[in-house]
């Protein structure tokens, strides 16, 4: 799989961010909570798929719980992100196509969303300080959440 | 209404960004299409409530449409953004309240969503150059969005 971080065009500190955008895929992969924790800042502000609104910090026990509810690997792969660095704030946005099988459902799930993602560096290690993920929905009436897109 | 630029405790930087999301507010609610699409760059990746997953710029003529599908002013509030300033570039989040009345199903619609703006100065004007906004929904097996949550 290509990853992130394989970018060559890109600046030493682009390449570093992009490093954490493909540990994010690594942590997902292995179900390893703690290494995803480890990616963000203690206090993040989280936008995910779910309610609340924000979510401040990683849950580890909540993260762990999600990634059993999962059977096998949870695939988790960015395409087009883009990184702007200045010192020692960066932000990007992205795709990221997520794949796995539901335990409850017995059934895979796959689906593009997408990432936007605000990091800091403080000695030396980028952190993620602010995540937003969401997938857009139908405005056809139906409201549902618009799960078969593909990025252009 | 408190408006996002009337904060005191900010950086002139910091006061200028806050100008363009009390300009979003502004411009929704005189629904005027042209000051809105002003705020952005004409390449804004715009990751908005609809699909695609990306919208590439503002397009005038859909955003005029829009406006005309509400009866009376679209009003938007925007709330706990904090502005980060780094040299020419700028990123923030927070909530955005809207609140105006469907021509089509004749209700007044009100709910909260998540807001992700970068930013970039040129020339001395701040634009978008990224938007994310979204609703996140529940995982009950309804997938409904969720237009009942409140930021906490």
């Amino acid at each position: 799989m290509a990853t992130a971080a394989m970018k060559t065009d890109v600046s030493k500190d682009q390449a570093e961010v992009l490093a954490v955008i493909d540990q994010l895929g690594k942590t997902n992969h292995d179900k390893d909570a703690s290494g995803f924790a480890a990616l963000f800042a203690a206090d993040v502000a989280d936008y995910n798929l779910a309610p609340p609104l924000s979510h401040r910090g990683i849950n580890l026990s909540e993260k762990q719980a999600w990634f059993d509810s999962w059977e096998g690997p949870v695939e988790v792969e960015a395409r087009d992100f883009e990184v702007t660095v200045s010192g020692d704030v960066a932000f990007c946005h992205g795709f990221m196509h997520m794949k796995a099988t539901s335990k409850a459902a017995a059934r895979l799930v796959s689906f593009w969303m997408r990432s936007t993602l605000h990091l800091k560096r403080e000695a030396g290690q980028w952190r993620i300080t602010h995540s937003h993920t969401s997938v857009p929905f139908y405005m056809d009436g139906s409201l549902r959440p618009a799960f078969d897109l593909q990025p252009i």
